[in-house]
């Protein structure tokens, strides 16, 4: 294949300086993986079955959810043939395949939670008598499933959810329930059209009592027609920022009835008479799901983050304007400090967040052992570090790729750049499975109390060992090695933790209860955890890049410690505020700071094509006029305009109905 | 109407303690400004034409351009008819008749060009005899207009624009010409399938010289067939992020010809035989259209605010979630202090922006009669001032808008709550007519300059003269007055200045061009440029108030001065790192400002609603599920999902074939 690449582009390529394949194997978490993922992108991709002769964002949205559907099933096909084989069961909807989901679908396949949720559930949450009748048939694609937990009244706060299930011991029958408009389901993925199975989480009602939360596996659809059950109303939730293809959907039932076999009954069981039995574990391991779907959540905003600084700076070396200087042609824009200055740290993000993720997933891993010998206790750090995580990445990483959807002008702003959809995408993951601030402040209760452990004398978890910093309450020294400036971070989370747990007991001192004094502490809370996921991601970064380049060339360990210095950097002058409060810094040390910043920015600018290059991106997968490999952004601009139906003939319908009778004065 | 509404927002209705109307008096600018709008949107919307029967997102490309041109032909129907005699001719494109449009449009009306650029770019470059032909054809909608200046290749650098217009005497005509794909035309709102006419500016080439760009009035479709001319080459440029009902074009020519009177004679002519004729004043004039631009952008980044603040906060109200205490019912998610943290920022950013749009108005006003009598001193003062400020207000405003979206949750995803399509309109106004960046760093010039006039001892304009702060290189004594804060913020500002001013210096020691030196302190030179334009609002805002509460009832200057405190000390906790390094603030002057910050919050609670009610948005305006005035969240919601055409039937045609044959294993 021969492609005419841009010039400019060919020249950055000749600048890098660096052994682009071991990034790649850096940046992918170990060469196996690299090659894993090279394998299952020839399989996936190479048939060209993921192209659109027409753009998604060009159909109505019916015609949208059919190629959606189609695709999905062409992409289970050969998950199921061959992918299945390559990456094993415990792929499911992981960032690897979800990667190559990727190059199917701009958003997301209305599948992917039949995948990502209802697969795992049933794993799960079903005896192996219950998973020996389901798992088979969901892995074969004979079912779909959805997994319907939210309603339009309740996300966050699951205790409140409205849907029942009513054990009826004459039957030995469930009957679902809505009882209000607010106890509808709300927003499962693949439910609008899709899936003919779902499994619903209700409030649980048997002998007159009610004992929560329980999941179902509940048939909505027939098998052989598609129609609705009666008794079940579903459908689309409407039009959503992005996402589209998902097919959200809405689900309510009218005395619905369901076999009590239905019911998941690993952790709590209903017999026959409507006796309720509970198995234990049931909260720690539901725990666990959880933690697994954030881990993957921060490992998707890494890849998400690393797509746009792809595109961003490839259309900045391509792009050129302006002239500063009046002889002298017009600059690359990626030659503009500015530029760097968005650009640069996305890079660098996207390396801390992967490398950040993947230390959580083994750490999770470790304690996923654990659980099984029953041994719980790293569960509250471990969870206090999802979740914040989860929050500051997905966070992160959307205002990101907003910066380089910026960097790129109003051509970013054209669906065909990629930008807006990746932003769409990244920005749900935002709010669902754990929105920002509630995350953050379930990890700032963690954190009061670690901190209460350390006033009170007693040890603590290692991630929050630094806590001992606030006790003398001095000013940490500073001094601007790496170690100086993550010391520094820590002192700056310790402090302000120390100082929210006074601010609750001064307003506590008022008389309030803990939950008010809580409550009137929560902004600070919440910037409190924020550091600390900050120290965190500062720390895994720097100690793993340390190790993960232990073994490699020596242009490379540069470059990556020129990208972890720049996070470290960056991060110092952005919270300069909270380094003056609580550590030694001068007026002098921030100028050094700042100008080390700019010596870093002049440093990786000649090997940033190669940085981005070497995230490893095929085009199928990056879907950007802006972003391909070959950078032809003006010719791929124009092509994907020509695709447009609006450019389908000159005169539209309205012409005649509407401008005509206007501009000749008779409408 | 007998409209239910729901009891929390009732109750909150209730509590406001203050005159509503007196608020909203503010936020119009004046009484009769109110009024006026008043009478206008009964005029506009109280015939239901802008009411759609299916959402416009629902609908295809191709249908909702042509519902967009119907709409327009009615809305200009009654603009023309019945409102122009209200506004006069000079409300075209302003925010009056935007807040009115919006309520027919989404996001943009494929004609809003024609009145915002087309009919003020022949008022402003057309000679007297021109705009005899021009002005009434254009008035009376007899021809449609558009406004292409953008290429593919240059937006933000005018001067490199490639398309060519090449006199020829011998037959008295330009000849227009691409002779690239980067000189195409781009972006131009109603140019897709709309305008039959379009202004050009094109490199003017005579007698083998070139003048630099220049407008012309060029037809491209035929008035009768609306068929595109020979030569001409137009169509829609592609899906975007938002405004896709603006119609955007591209548009290139093929040795195109037109006759030499359809060039823009006001400020510079071809004669018959080709002579080239400069007129004065040709650039101060383009500056005035340019700065009545960004006065107009900040004033819709004030009022799109407000609109997603009303729409959030009342989602607030009626949101109930979580239960912190046990035995209390769930509260009103607006009780949360991280949820006011979010929003009522939004409000007082909101009047902010607006009182500071309506101050930039004014002073324009008068600049503008200097200018009529020669006078073009204040002109650079003014350029800097409405580059910053747009580039500020637009930026803060999209952030903010993005904020209210995530204060709503998932719910705040949907389109029906109207939050993402606003983002994505006020987002593209931060690119578009200056980007960001590039406007600030226009600013800093102005900014440097002065600096350097200051240092010489010379006098400098109003708004700088607070950069003699920096001569003294002491840190201003912290107090905490609203005057101390801006005080402090002004000590920022000319901190940053004046070492931007020496980084450039201690750049050219090296040997450096100033040009380069400029361009490494680019990162700071930004910097010091929303320092500037932060104390220039911060100042603005809290004079104006003061002035325009003068004569209010006692509770109205109560939550007024309230709000706009909130936003001081707000913006001094955000740039607690400037204070500490340019004022004397200490880290308890800091907790006393943390403190006073959540006191503020919860003064302004009680008033909220009210406070968004007082932004006095018809629900045809706010056009979203989650913010009308009844509060029926639920119901709306509900009722917008149905109107979706994925829940026309209750089996898709995907179904029968692809997941059918899937799941029984047929694919």
């Amino acid at each position: 294949m021969s492609v005419k690449v841009n010039v400019d582009l060919q020249k950055e390529r000749q600048k890098c300086n660096f052994n682009m394949q071991e990034v790649t194997f850096i940046f992918d978490c170990g060469k196996e993986q690299t090659l894993q993922r090279k394998k299952i992108e020839n399989i996936a991709l190479n048939s060209g079955a993921s192209i659109d002769a027409v753009p998604e964002e060009c159909l109505s949205l019916k015609e949208r959810y059919d190629n959606a559907v189609r695709k999905s099933c062409i992409y289970s096909r050969i998950v199921k043939n061959e992918l299945l084989e390559i990456t094993g069961l415990e792929a499911f909807g992981s960032p690897l395949l979800r990667r190559m989901a990727d190059a199917f679908f701009k958003d997301i396949s209305p599948f992917m939670l039949h995948l990502g949720m209802f697969v795992p559930t049933i794993i799960g949450q079903c005896t192996a008598e219950q998973q020996a009748k389901w798992l088979p048939r969901a892995l074969e694609m004979q079912i779909i499933g959805a997994y319907a937990q939210t309603e339009l009244g309740h996300g966050t706060f699951i205790r409140g959810l409205e849907t029942t299930a009513t054990y009826d011991p004459e039957t030995e029958e469930f009957v679902l329930h809505s009882p209000t408009l607010t106890s509808y389901k709300w927003w499962a993925g693949g439910l609008g059209n899709t899936a003919n199975y779902c499994i619903v989480v209700a409030q649980l009602y048997t002998k007159g009592q009610c004992h929560g939360t329980h999941p179902f596996i509940v048939p909505i659809r027939d098998e052989e027609t598609h129609e609705p059950f009666p008794g079940v109303k579903v459908g689309d939730v409407g039009v959503r920022m992005g996402c589209n293809t998902a097919d959200n959907g809405f689900l309510s039932f009218n005395h619905y009835r369901i076999p009590r076999e239905n019911m998941m009954m690993k952790n709590a069981k209903v017999l026959k008479d409507g006796t309720y039995v509970k198995v234990a574990r049931h909260d720690k391991l539901t725990y666990g799901t959880m933690v697994f779907v954030r881990v993957t959540l921060v490992k998707e905003a890494a890849i998400n983050l690393a797509k746009a600084a792809t595109i961003a700076v490839r259309y900045s070396a391509v792009r050129r304007q302006s002239k500063p200087k009046p002889d002298a042609p017009e600059p690359q824009i990626i030659d503009y400090q500015t530029q760097q200055h968005k650009l640069f740290i996305c890079i660098a993000t996207a390396h801390a967040l992967q490398i950040t993720g993947d230390w959580l997933w083994r750490t999770f891993r470790d304690v996923l052992t654990e659980m099984r010998g029953g041994n719980t206790d790293s569960l509250p750090e471990l969870h206090a570090l999802s979740s914040c995580l989860k929050a500051i990445s997905t966070s992160d990483s959307a205002a990101y790729i907003e910066q380089c959807r910026f960097a790129c002008g109003g051509h970013g702003y054209m669906l065909s750049s990629n930008l807006p959809l990746l932003y769409s995408f990244v920005t749900a993951t935002r709010t669902y499975e754990g929105d920002y601030t509630v995350l953050l402040l379930q990890t700032a209760r963690f954190l009061v109390k670690a901190w209460e452990q350390v006033e009170a004398g007693k040890s603590v978890t290692p991630t929050v060992s630094y806590l001992t910093l606030a006790a003398t309450k001095e000013k940490v020294l500073w001094n601007d090695f790496a170690e100086g400036i993550i010391r520094s971070f820590q002192a700056v989370a310790a402090g302000k933790i120390s100082a929210c747990a006074e601010t609750i007991k001064r307003h506590m001192k008022t008389g309030m209860c803990y939950e008010d004094a809580w409550q009137l502490t929560t902004v600070r809370l919440v910037a409190a955890a924020e550091s600390h996921c900050r120290s965190v991601i500062c720390q895994t970064y720097w100690n793993e890049i340390a190790r993960l380049t232990a073994s490699c060339s020596a242009n490379v360990k540069i470059v990556m410690e020129q990208l972890v210095t720049l996070y470290l950097v960056y991060w110092a002058l952005e919270r300069s505020g909270d380094l003056l409060r609580y550590s030694t810094i001068s007026e002098k040390d921030l100028n050094r700071l700042q100008d080390r910043y700019e010596e870093l920015l002049a440093l990786i600018r000649p090997n940033a094509v190669g940085l981005v290059d070497a995230f490893d991106f095929r085009d199928e997968i990056l879907q950007s006029t802006l972003g391909a490999y070959d950078g032809r952004v003006y010719e791929r601009l124009m092509e994907e305009a020509l695709k447009s139906p609006l450019n389908d003939e000159p005169v539209k319908a309205s012409f005649h109905k509407y401008i005509k009778p206007l501009t000749k004065g008779k409408l």
